[in-house]
């Protein structure tokens, strides 16, 4: 009998970063297969080559703001879209060979983000003591179970894989930190709504006074709250922005569909990034009566009375 | 052979008022058969009980602004649809019966409104006569030729009619005064788009902060310039207001179609009043290159490919 | 010892209209010297000329709308501006001379505004009965008492002056409407704030697509509440309109002011028309917390020390 | 004679970073004592402390886009302004020591932002040859210096200081980038107005619906145009966003001032982060005439007039 074959997954390596930990999280233990990828932008590469079947990559921190490689990598090249979200609560890790006491660490390493996000926590508990640059946290683990260095941050499931254990724990600056990864698709079938949906989108507009604005409005009018937005330089123009966003809803919603419509009219570009459920904890705002599909429906039928002279 | 029977008309009379003087500028001489109606109400009623076809009634005046009777006849009651406008400049006349001269005048008589607009210029030219009130111009002219007075201020029409003769031309104190009569009829088919058109409606909005504000967005999101805009008391509900709005387009374009079935969704009530080519001489403004038609049309299409999951 | 002469007090006449009733309902009995004006105009010119301190006339009503000749009375010509508003229930009675029965009237007379009222109930009451005009219900009174006519439409006040008794109270299609009377002075000392007032204006707007709309967003952004706006046409240029607004709050407050002078800059023209107390029996919206005057107050310090580099 | 002492500039180092090389554009040679700091804090945090009077640090990038240290940096902790921006070509060069030869090269070393700027070029031109995380660009050329590695992508002031000659220049995947540094004071007086200038600041709004939209309505109806808008998470409260800003105009302006104070009114809380003159080689856009300081202040004295009764 044919069998479907496994979803081929890829992340952004190496294992053992937070994405592999958010795979986790995401798919049952024995489903698919898993693949690191160098980057983002291999990652997401995979998937549009056909090599992987769904990328996992991080779209934004609670504490630092958006992942660039992200953004740009499924607003550029061809279509990806988003089909579901996953939360990770971030909790760092200061970890060593077995028997390293902490008086023992003369240098620790990491991926200078997670330098960053550490800085004054690794100040008051190691004064003094120098940082090293890694190309990630699971490479700073490896570098430290090598031999290479004394201590890295890292997340605990890069600790567990390399043998080491946590000299301490919660080493960010700003404890409760949570990234939110995507796994994102070629085009296809969208996920049914729930009722409970955001819908991602990518804006470019002329650069004139407003146009933000106007964007804006078109979720507006329509009764649709943002969740996100996030403006990034389009490369290829100087100082011309495109706006990220994330609005509540789902693509097969009639307000969220002709304020898609309506954006693909007034907009440069918009590239459709996915509708999926909203995974963050949290539910959509009710939807006001006027904006309901029911109140669209009707309104449409009422439209075409009138056309026909029927009032 | 069958016949297509002649058109019925009702308009505002009696016989002899501007709208007999618009009517006959709109509709060839032998067409159709013309009959006065005692009243705006009873010409619209007419229509309504399938008596007339077509009611000819005054909407607004340059001056004076709207006609109250003719916005509120068509906002209630079975639904009517304007099918065209005419425009009609005012032009009165202080007329009297042949060989009165000025210095005779011992009373003037006309409609209350327009012995408004004339009262400057009747004051200067007769000072200190009295002026008496009449239920149209057109039967001021009928009292002075019966010798129930000395003069009319009436339309020149009736001043002929009634075989008087102007001791005075243009004696309005605001001279160039246009009134903008309506064509209306049972709802049936709509006049084809022209490419210059105006759309009419009526709009009840609930009694909340930015209501007002929420209707003309609509309209402004979609590139919509408004023509038009009154207030009336919504004659059940104690200062409950309804918005009477003109707007450049037809409803079966596309902007336009979205407007109303946005208004549709959000206000309490709206009601189609027609689609109509425009009349007063001056043209729509440009429509914005992402509100015609063909851009409605693409994104739609691109919605449509986005729901099946082809981006 | 010196005494303030008596305010003398002109009102839209003659004696035993509405406009006498709106009068004694707001002044006591022997307060002020009071004298009837031929008209609205002749009211507003008796100010203007110094002959009256306070005009008391009619805005609006709520079955007919907005009462032209003060709108404009008030819009052009030396400035005028509002210091209280008045309400009175608009009841008409159908009057004749004692002994008069209904099946005596041949004929009723009245101002065109009131026949048009109570066309209605005249016609189930009176079937067939003619109607002629007057110049205003107190004059079709007094014309009944002079024996003149059979039958008034006019108010109780009228019917007690000239001495008839109602043949029937309450003749009016729309039971319960009220008219609003304002007071109006030449400038000078405005009211004192009251927690509960309006401020009335007119705004004449550039012929411009949302130009409006531009008008409203002065208010919304302020927090603001319209409750009233009235669209007139600009009597010396074609189809140019101004608004007449009525917006909560008072101009001594910092959102109303700094709306007005947002205003006084976009618009072509602004005409301010008081600031007085409510007297609708309807109370302000609360005040956003964030358009409250210490809120303004507190901004504008904190600007004042930006500017002055202490951030 | 008393002597002004030279001003103190902080840049974000190390020597040989791009922040060394906006400073020399910026200021003249012999101009004031420069020291680098280990990070965009630490180079804030001299300013805070007195210890620099200056700092020079990187704001955004037009390919890489904002730099959320910098961000961050001036939205938390004591008040900061901006007193001057810099822009700086980004040309990137693959360095390495005199004598080496690009088929030498067997492992390239940058911070990883410069090795994100550069993937593709390195991937053409050294094929296989992998990258190693330095702190900075400069780290990195000094380490090829003291010969820890082979090549090195650098600025190229930081080539030559370190001895190294290019292999290639403009390595940069897309080349013509532009990174905006900012020079960055403790409050103090602010520059003076020159017609073409910038302010910037942070605004924290409510996690409501329109929150952003109120915030930009706030510039709109001034006629401000708005040159960047930029999300940034706010650390301590999760998903709440702060908005970081730039628009046209200098707070000493009407209408910029009034939009502060309007915003400082309706959000959760607004950090002024300063006016300073434009020098991205544009101009802002002409101010509308009615949003000019001459308009604003004669629109202020028709206000104070109408408070005074004077109308």
């Amino acid at each position: 009998m044919p069998q479907t074959p496994p979803t081929r997954f890829a992340y952004l390596g190496p294992e053992g970063t937070f994405a592999e930990a958010a795979l986790s999280s995401a798919v049952a233990p024995g489903e698919g297969v898993r693949r690191p990828a160098a980057s983002v932008a291999a990652a997401l590469a995979a998937v549009r080559a056909g090599d992987a079947d769904v990328a996992l990559v991080p779209l934004e921190n609670s504490v630092e703001g958006s992942v660039p490689a992200t953004m740009d990598g499924l607003t550029d090249g061809d279509p990806l879209v988003i089909t579901r979200e996953v939360f990770l609560p971030v909790s760092f890790v200061l970890a060593a060979r077995p028997g390293t006491r902490l008086g023992d660490v003369r240098a620790v390493v990491s991926h200078p983000h997670a330098l960053a996000q550490t800085a004054r926590t690794l100040a008051e508990r190691l004064p003094g003591v120098p940082t090293l640059p890694a190309s990630s946290t699971a490479a700073a683990a490896r570098a430290v179970a090598e031999g290479g260095s004394d201590a890295a941050v890292c997340a605990p499931i890069a600790a567990e894989r390399y043998g080491l254990v946590p000299l301490a724990d919660d080493v960010a600056d700003f404890p409760g930190a949570v990234t939110r990864f995507v796994l994102v698709s070629r085009p296809g079938a969208l996920p049914e709504p729930t009722g409970d949906d955001k819908t991602s989108l990518v804006a470019v507009v002329a650069d004139r006074t407003g146009a933000l604005l106007d964007v804006l409005r078109e979720f507006a009018v329509r009764g649709i709250s943002l969740t996100r937005i996030e403006s990034r330089p389009t490369r290829d123009r100087l100082w011309v922005y495109s706006f990220s966003l994330d609005c509540e809803g789902h693509v097969a919603e009639a307000r969220v569909g002709e304020a898609l419509a309506a954006l693909h009219r007034v907009c440069e570009d918009v590239r459709f990034l996915g509708s999926y459920p909203r995974a963050d904890g949290r539910t959509n705002r009710p939807v006001p009566a006027e904006a309901a599909d029911a109140r669209f429906t009707e309104a449409g039928e009422w439209l075409a009375r009138l056309r026909a002279g029927e009032v």
